[in-house]
């Protein structure tokens, strides 16, 4: 049996961008047949914030980043819900799927507590703790030792892959544009400054944090008038 | 230990649609400001085959349904692929997975034929059909008792569902507009009429089939000018 | 020459609908596997408040309206900005623009006041009023008189519209449903609860009214909770 | 009065654009978790056209241009139909319309033959083309006048803009991934190789023929595919 490995962390490089800050002003002051070229620093900042306060998006969409990730299927289920984007992800049918799972780091909160719709999280017990690390290796192993005797037995992936856990990782590319990106950060990070707070499940916001790490090196304006303005969606 | 139920279907129904035949027609027929309240049944559908054949896809979005559904994981997966749809589904956050497996009919083929884009399938024999099935009821079963397991000693359902494979039942509701619904058809249907086929895995063909039925019985007319036009959408 | 007629309106009527406020909550209940068939009318209002508060969108897109409107081509233009909608529109390619053109009543404010980006609207003085009324007639009675004489020299009628201004007349079906309406309605209205203002053009502002009174009307819980949640798309 | 003046074409150029023909491979080959990167011309060839033959629609939309356009009003209302994009306009409410109108030159094409929905276009005789050169100068030049009169007498711009024609020009920037691209050429252009013809109106082909400049010039093995299989969207 192939050796399996295991993880805790995701996967996001970026791959490919289009536009800038000053791209989302050029955008912006086509509604005025001017493009910006000419604002300093702080005019373009004072632009952009009055773009997002008044919630004119437009001008952020034609601004993309391309992303490569690599995420367990758990994960990836709530990435695909966000549609103003493009995804193209490996496929369990055409290649085999990696004997990579997701296991995850004693820091990540295992209880639930209060009611619903009202839930926080908090730490588990040592007890717990060393449950969930023994009950997800034994299960993620047991499950890819299945998967490989089917495919050596002949069985077609696509049925194969049937018996693995939704904590195996899959990979891909999504090219989201700025102002959809906002949208997933608003719902999938649980900010402090946010006007709505998120409840992301602790992975995706793994993800969601990867994601804005890039969206405040490459886009600094943009991103300082998110953070300014509640970060909601314009 | 909750006794789980295998299943080697999909369950689709409408709960709820918006438009018929003659609303396509007289959402086409704005276009020159008439209702064609007026046409005959000859004249509707040589119309609604005209608006398929010259790809005026517009008028075939104003109708819609609702259609209540119960698949595998793997199925889900690729149903949200569709992003032109609106999909509500159940959370295994906010409640518990039931214990709900898929496992395929004997006549399922398994056995993947061909070089790389260009597969068929093929029957197993009755080894490969025998282990296919004792190999996912153990594995669903082993599955589900780990993750009653883990919520019985207190993990929160969004860890503990971490171990269950991606054979297990979702369910929910998708909102899919005409024209959207023909591009999922032509995609997830392998048709002999159709003028490209698709390749879809067996399973969410089950599901597709199922659509295609509320399609025809609902909207006849358009459904016979998307098989008479190849069964691409418009 | 043909009569033309003025007007000061737009025309707005429910052609269609799907859903109701019971129906956003059987989608939202669908992510705990309940249908919310049991609850009174506070618990429902309670919660479809709750998917409002927390922006839960997808549940209200399960709801469509289909609308059939009478607008100048000013208000069209605007009205076509918002992509997630079906909208099936009169063509001038296809069928002769009618002698219809929109000229605006006393009240509406003419005068620009202020600097850009912070501009309000004030009533015009006797003169400017009349003057309006004056140039706006003439204006349109001579281009349509134009088109009409192209049209009658065998000019076909894609050409002959270009000397049309754009307070004619088109019209058309649109189907949008109430996750976009909502932010139609949140952009395109002025209204004191708004948490963040609008600053339509008065005209388009008539239509959006006339989509908020059939929201109001056909789905008066989800209507409250935007009013209540500070009239913003979730 | 200002001069205004006249222009019989259309204003298209590139402003940005993300990806190139390895990218849409490098998108696609993540199914099978290889990259494609030691492809030959003829293998990428080869891959691209097998991508656009089975309609795998979405590595296409990982690459996109932005590009800058000037245009009549009447092509602006057909170019905005296409809702996968992103569009940036020129606002005649927050800055003023330039005096610059469409007037067809004298081989377009200005008599339509035939019955509804199977008209042809011919050239008009001599009076018909200085017909319409004729009206259209002097329709454009009256309207202008009226609006800025307008404008002089201190009536907002939203107002005074309602007597202008739709073919004064408009300008801004579109940004449409390839996929939404090539159902756009598919719709607006009237190409021999096409297997479904479009009917566009000639301005907008002429729109149209500009954006099929860069998308052969920058997408080249993306393009040879496009032209190879009819020319339709995958």
């Amino acid at each position: 049996m192939t050796d399996i490995q295991f993880r805790s962390d995701v996967t996001l490089q970026l791959d490919d961008k289009m536009g800038d800050d000053a791209k989302v002003i050029r955008m912006a002051k086509a509604s005025i047949k001017k493009t910006g070229g000419d604002m300093d620093e702080a005019a373009r900042q004072g632009f952009i914030n009055f773009l997002m306060r008044e919630r004119h998006g437009v001008p952020f969409e034609h601004c993309a980043m391309t992303l490569y990730f690599e995420v367990p299927i758990f994960v990836m289920r709530q990435l695909a819900k966000h549609r103003i984007s493009s995804i193209s992800e490996a496929s369990g049918r055409y290649t085999q799927m990696d004997g990579v799972f997701y296991r995850p780091v004693a820091q990540r909160p295992l209880i639930q507590v209060g009611r619903a719709g009202a839930y926080t999280f908090q730490q588990g017990n040592a007890y717990q703790d060393g449950l969930v690390q023994y009950v997800l290796a034994h299960a993620s192993e047991a499950a890819y030792q299945e998967y490989e005797g089917l495919l050596e037995q002949g069985i077609a992936r696509e049925v194969a892959r049937m018996v693995l856990p939704v904590n195996v990782y899959t990979s891909g590319y999504i090219t989201i544009n700025l102002r959809s990106l906002m949208n997933l950060l608003s719902l999938r990070t649980a900010n402090e400054n946010a006007t709505i707070k998120g409840h992301p499940q602790y992975e995706i916001e793994l993800l969601a944090q990867r994601m804005e790490m890039y969206f405040a090196s490459e886009f600094p304006l943009t991103y300082a008038a998110f953070e300014k303005n509640g970060r909601t969606a314009p």
